[in-house]
Formats: C-alpha cells, structure tokens, sequence
C-alpha cells in the first residue's frame, strides 16, 4: 500500500520573455523553503514568450496557501507581468466523461482511473445515449443520460451544466461524444474540455474521418486529442499520434487501428492536464515533460 | 560485380473481381514455361475490384514480347475484362528529376541511383533556377536550366517537353520543385509525375507546410509523395511518412527534421514506381510489398 | 442488434513452394460451391516454403465439416504435402487469461472483449495472486486463485490443467502474468499461450526490461508479444510496437508509457490469433492481414 | 548568401544537482554581458545529477575567450564542483569520416556537409577499401586508403592517427567502417568517434544484424548511432529509430529500409555532436534539444 503522496504545489507560468525568470521563481520558492521537485521552462523565441512549470513540496514550505498567491503575485508576478495558474496535487481534477455509444476510450479511462494511472476523480458519467451505462455501472460511477434532439438541446445542456456545478466538475472529457458542444457550452469551460478526434488533424476534420481517409488513400492515420473552443475540431492540440495503413487495410480495419490510438492519445492528453502539465497559449499547447 | 539480373515481365493488372482470376494468369504463364518469381494480388472488397502484380522470368519463356502482349490479350485480358501493364526489367523507367533549390530530395535520388539502390536511368536534370547545377555536376548528369517566369511558363514548358520527348523519359520526380506544373504538363504524363509534398497531406497542402504545420500546433509533422494530377497536392498518394514534434521544435526544426522525411518518402516512392509495383485506381494506389 | 456473423471456414496451410498451389485450394473451395471471402499467400524463397490462409463462407457450400476435412486432406493436401489447420468462425477461442498484480493488460482485454472487438470468449480468469479478483468481478468472469510457490507449482499446475481442460480452454493469455511457467505446462499448449514482454525482444529479455532499458540509456522502447515455448523469452514473435524516449524520460515514465504499449500489443497478437491470421513456421510468424 | 552567422560560446556542464545552479551560470554570463541564446537543463533525479546547456552570444561579451574559462572556472564551477566543456560555434568539429564499401552514409553527409546542414569541417575521409574513393572525389574531399590486416592493424593505425592529428581531426564518423577499432584507438578519442550500427541496439549487436533480426522474426527493425568505447557496441547511445516490419519482408528488404535509417540515425547523431548538444555521463547521453 504506498503512503499518501506529498503535498505539492505546482505554478504554471506565462509571460514575455527577459533575463532572470527563472531565478526570480526559483529565489521566491528557496526563501520560503520550498523544495523544488521539477522544474521545466520553454522559450519561444519567435514570440517572445516564456513559459514555466515549477513543481515544489509543501511540506516545510514557509507560506499558507492564501499568502502563497497573494506573495507571489505581489512579488514576482506583478513586477515580471506574469499570467499564472496555481495547483496543488492535492486536489484533482473532477471530471466528468461524456460518452455516447462507442466504449472503448471510457473503458480505457475507467481502467486507468481504477488502476490508479490518471490523478482525477470521476464523479459521473454522462451520456446522450444509453449505451455505456453498463460501463459506468460496471466502474461504480453514476451514470447521467441526457439525450439531445435539436429541439431540446440548450434546455438540456444548461441540465448539465447544472450537474455539473453541484458535482464541483471542473474538467470535461468526451470519449468519443457525438454531439457538437453549443458554443455557450464550450465558452463555458475554456481550455477544461478535451475531446479525441478520430484523425490526424487537421485532416480529415468534422464527420466520418476514417471514411474520408480512406477515400483519401492515406498511408498514415492518426488521431488528435484537443481542448474545445467554438470553432470545431480546431482548439489546440494536447497530443497525436498516427499509424502506418496500406490499401490492405478496410475502412473497418482502419475503425479498428484507430480505435487503439483514440484511447491512447485521450488518456495522454487527460494525464498531462492532470498533472497539469498542459499551458495554452495562442491556440498551442506547451506540454510538459 | 554482379552479374547483369535476368530479364523478368512483369504484369500489373485490374479488373472487376470474380472467381479464378489469378488462376487464370498463373496458368497462361506457366502453360508458356514461364516461372513465376511473384505473385501479389489484392481485392478491394467494396469495389468489387481486384488487382495484382506478376512477375515472371523471361529465359525459357515460349513466348516472344509481341506474341506475350497479343496472346495475353486475347486469352486471359479480353475475356476477363482486364486492364494491364506489360513490364520488362531490363526497360528501366527513364527519369528527368526537376528540382529548384533545395538539394537535399535531388541528392538521395543521385547517391542512391550511384549507389544501385534504384532501377532506373537518369539522362538529364532540370532546374528553374541555377543553384543545383553543381550537384549534377558531381554525378556527371546533364543539367538543363528553364527558367520560368508567368508569360514563358507555357512556352518553357514546350520546350522542357521537347527535352524530355528527346530523351525518351518517361517519368518526371519534382525533388522539392518550386514550379507547378501546367495541367496541360500534368495530363501528359498521367501517373507518371511523382512529387513529394512536404506535409501529411491532406493537411496542409499549398504553400509553406512547416509553417502552417507550427502555426496549427500539431504534434506530428509528415512528407507525402503521391503522383501529380491536374488538381493541386490532390494526386494517389504512393508513399508517406511522419515524425512527432513538440512545442520544442521550432519552424527550422520542422524545416530539418521534414528533409530527412522528404527524401526518404520520396526515395520509396520512386524505388515502387521503377519496380513497378504502383497501381492506381480510381486516384488511390496499391502498392505491391 | 447485429446479426449473427455468417458461418466461415478457415484454412491455414503450409507446405513447400511448388506451382499451382493457390489454384488447387482455391478449385477445391470453388467447385464445392463455397464463396471465398479472403485469400492471402506468403512465399518464403528463401526457405522455399508456401503459406496461405482462405476464408470462405459455409451458407450453400457442398460438403459437412466431416467431410470438408477429409477430401480435403485427400484430394488436395496428401498429394501437395501440405500441412493444414482447419477452423470455424463460430468455433472461437476459448481463453484463459492469466494474470497477476498489474491490471492494465487485463482490463484492456476485458473491454475489448465487452465492446466486441476479440472474436473469443473467456470463460475464466487465474491469478497468482488475489489482486486482480476485483478486475474480473466488475467484467462478470469467474477468477480463479492458484497461488504458486516453488514447493507447489508442479501440483498447482496441474490443478491449473485440470480447470482449463475442464472448460475446454485452448489458448492462454499471459496478460503480464508474473511467473514462469514449467517447461511441461508451455510444451502441452504448443502455439496456444500468447505472451506480452515490456520490452523489445531480443533487447532486455528477462526480468525489469524497462529498468534494463533505462540503464543502457536506449532512445527506444517497445514490447513484443509473443508464443510460449520452452525457451523464455524466445518463443515466434506475433507482434511488436515501440516509442521513442528520452533523457528526459524516468523509469516511471518508461513504465507508464510502456503500458500503453504492452496493452496495445498483446491486443493485436489476441486478435490475431482468434481470427487465425497467425501461421508458426520455425519459430517466426506469418501474420495474415 | 547568408551571412556569417554570429560568433557564440556553448557551455555543457554537469555537476551534482544542488539549489542554485541556473542562476550561478546564468547570472555569470550576464553580469559579463552576455546574451543568452538558448539554456536547456536536466536534472536525473535518481543520480541526483544536474547537467545543463548553455549557449550566448559572445558580440558584446565583456570577457576575453581566455578570461572567460579561467574565471568561469574560479567563480562558478570549482565551488559548485561542476564539470564543464566550452566550445565556440565558430570552432566546428573536424571531422574525418571512415567507410569501407557501402556508400549510402558517406554520401548522405557529404551531401548534407555540401547543402550546410551540418556544422562541420571534413578535411578528410579514410577507407580500408578503395571502393568508396570515388564519393570522396565527387565532393572535393581527399580520401586516404588504409588496407587493414591482422597483421598491420596497429601499424595503419598509428598511421591514421598521425595524419588524424596532422589535420588536427577531433571527431571521427565511422559511417559503416567494417573493421573494429583497436581498444587503444577508441580510447584516444573518448566520446568523439560516433558509430553507426544496423539494428536496434542492444538487440543484435556483433555481425550481420539483419541476419539476425530475419531469423529471429522480428517485427520492428532499428539502427542505433552511439560513441564508440573499448566494449564492442555498448558505448553510449546518441540517436535511435526504427520501422516496423512483417513476413513480407526478406533480408533484402531489411536491408534496404535499414539503409535509409542509418543515414539518418547517424546524421541526427553527428548534427547533435556538432551543435554541442551531447553530454555524456556513466554511459549514457543527454541530448539537448
């Protein structure tokens, strides 16, 4: 039985780049006796931008938790003109799954999460369809259908929307959800909703992708895990990956090919942004390692 | 030195499937004493479609090369509804490369072709601008320079087909050619053409991949080589390769990574076209292992 | 609801290369009416051996199974000295998964066969250990707890025996079962135990490859499935993938992403077993596609 | 024509890991008034090893070339007991490239040394055949045949090295050199001669590794670039890649896919050699980005 993990606090930090960021992070984290765990720091030097992650131990740190931010942003923020997010590893995230009928990338989620792979909570799982609610049954995890007619979708997404809140859900997962999110939805819950699209985009966005890619006569197919923004299958990008085809491969060989992609390359995405590992900026990720 | 490699037909054929087509040519080979080296067929099961690759020796074989394509025809084609090649290994495919600026394509091609990786010939070199003339130099191949501006475009084109009549070339590789090709240019030399486009297409097909490629975010960058048709970057795809990146990588890690990729898919796709193992159809290919 | 798969036949041949062999199978198919779904061969010139595999529908073909098998060795496989597995799309594999503490491979196993995507079924689970009994329940599938210690593993084993053959168990699974097992228990199902290794066979066989790989500071990962002979580790590899790593890279993270891995490719060499893709010859496979 | 690029100082440092140390090498070159281009760390938690890459321009630097290493010696490294290497980017390697018969390498990296893909002078190539001295001639580079014998081996090789340290060569490329190097050669260059080897180190190292991988049936084959050491292929690994393969492929396949990943395996290698982005520590690299 391993002992609880300590209690970490983990800054993710953006700001225009100039001498001395790190040192002014790490200096502020040393004289509050703060132990750093890891530390990684990425320059794009085409935008002038500095990015940071910085993953330190509480215990024996010098600052509560509400001095901490008031500090830092007082002392080393404000003055650098840093945008940031403050974690701690003690609180997950709380996300929720958005399936449909398809099982293959819940299962996968599930089995990690039972396994102990993937640092969140799952509270419920909703579906459109009632498909996967013996997956959910099977897992422990309530199961919430909110089936969706052109008719009654604002009404129910704001349903969900209040599930969601009295659930503390800060995080949305679509396994493989067929049902486009309202803008309002999405807009909602920016850079929280990461979805698995079956293609290697930007090809083959919006419907059928294997079908299209087989049309194609590709000989790589991949799939994409993003978070969601209003415009469809073009938020940023968490993580791909792809595999080799030939003309011997059916479009139900390339279903069934990439069905191991999809929950590989969700199950990425999902651990990196629970380890919150994951910083957007301008539309791209900087996933750290 | 290796003895000069028998001389072998090959057959690559395709017609609408149906019981007893491979039999059918196996037998009129063998009934004609010719030994079969390879036999590959596929059946493209939604289209009804079957195609395959023969290839056989020709010593000892009963039939000259004017009665093998006539009787061929006659016996086993007409009544079978087929379309077929007829190949001849010691007819290698007579190449013109076209390339611009960027060597790294034009060189591989001319290493490998000194090398004996590829069955081909290679007569003559055209380039738009000058700044390759040195490496043809180096592999002693005639370098032939069309500059080519919007008003000599059709009249240059003219010529560079004169050029390539002249040298009985049969198969043009665009080594990361700067120039597009006329449709007119292009509809004479159906599936004879072989470009390398220097993204996973069809992501970002047009100009500047890398860069779009960066822009977007993603997390794998490709290299298609695919044979050109009238429509732009839209061409039966022959061979594609990618790599992952990151948010580490810059334009100019792309730009050195995407060679390395470049060369090798367009390297693969030129040994299949001169082994001829590429089969098109219905603007996908099938290409024999 | 999809309906019931049609009923298939399957045959798996090898036997030495000679002309007319396709032709033989397939006349004998063809003139007792069956429909041939899918024919794939394999020359090995080097070994001159033949392979094949056929696939052929049953509704309207003119012989029982009784005496499918024996015309079939009479008239077509006693004179071309083949060597033939016959088997039946509705006769699928029974299988036993064997597992022990890590679950990943198991309950990947699990989903799949839940979602139907592995034509078999899996009548029981065993443990060594007691850890995966929760796995099991949540999929419904009775587990079985045969702990093995030095002193009782060749009484354990035959109790293990004894339950397989009592539910006609004709194929293990070792789903990253943590225990060799006798040289008499692998020689009783010869071709039959699918194993996974974390690592790239031949690299790193034997105990903790991804501890192994770390040390020798390898910028590749990977792992092989694989049958079960005497030899450990040595038995005809089925399937095998890998991912490029880092200095960057942990142990841990060699581990977390080698479970993706493992699980993904224990899958393939499942499913390709359970749909008689797989051919043994000298202790390599030929995996139809 | 582009421009000389600027003139930069690198340093690579490795040290135990302690608080403190970016900001002692950053502030270091700062208050010297240096701009610092590119720093890239890494921490190996579990040696508890610190090893960094620094790299600034030296327009404006306010310490002679001489200066610069004894105080950076004084100041920095010697209290925090760092090791450290100081290359300047406008000393590139000199390079002498060693082959024996087959080409595809030797022409890859003239070809790239010829389109300035790679930071390196090659005054010199040396064969123990003359199979290859046409390459060298084709790009202007004396080439220096050394026939190898039991019975001269340490005869030529004093040899080499005298017209090795007459042209001042600090980093040798063994670019499929089929003769071993003496254990008093490789320990003269320490992590400066940088070997090719065709397969998936340490899986078949030693002789005919496609052989090998056949024969073992292999599904994945690789080519491994790494530092030459007394011990026979176990020197530390630079570069790895692989591609999958199958039943399809002969050795003469393996064979030539594996062609086109040693070239590039070992041009990573060199690149990253030459831009000063390998460290070496206990047998294994860090490769900067």
């Amino acid at each position: 039985m391993p002992t609880p993990p300590a209690r970490n606090a983990i800054l993710l930090i953006s700001c225009p780049d100039q001498p001395g960021l790190v040192s002014a992070v790490a200096d502020f984290i040393r004289r509050n006796s703060g132990n750093i765990l890891d530390l990684e720091q990425h320059v794009d030097s085409e935008l002038g931008a500095f990015f940071m992650r910085v993953e330190w131990e509480l215990e024996g740190f010098g600052l509560s938790d509400g001095d901490l931010a008031s500090l830092f942003q007082a002392d080393v923020a404000a003055p650098l003109d840093m945008r940031w997010q403050l974690h701690y590893s003690d609180r997950r995230p709380r996300v929720a799954i958005f399936a449909t009928r398809e099982g293959h990338c819940l299962y996968d989620l599930l089995s990690r999460h039972q396994a102990g792979e993937l640092d969140i909570d799952i509270p419920l799982i909703v579906g459109n369809r009632e498909d996967l609610r013996g997956a959910a049954d099977r897992f422990g995890i309530p199961f919430h259908h909110f089936p969706i007619t052109r008719e009654n979708k604002a009404r129910q997404e704001e349903a969900e929307i209040a599930l969601l809140e009295e659930h503390d859900i800060d995080t949305i997962v679509l396994a493989r959800y067929m049902q486009i999110l309202s803008d309002g939805f999405a807009a909602r819950y920016p850079n929280q909703i990461i979805n698995i699209h079956h293609s290697f985009l930007p090809a083959f966005a919006g419907a059928r992708p294997y079908h299209q890619a087989y049309q194609r006569g590709v000989k790589v197919i991949g799939a994409t895990s993003h978070y969601v923004t209003a415009e469809l299958d073009e938020g940023p990008i968490i993580a791909q990956d792809v595999i080799p085809v030939s003309h011997r491969e059916s479009v139900a060989d390339f279903i069934r090919h990439g069905k191991d992609l999809e929950k590989v390359v969700l199950a990425r995405a999902v651990w990196a942004h629970a380890r919150r590992k994951v910083l957007v900026h301008e539309n791209k990720t900087i996933v750290f390692s």
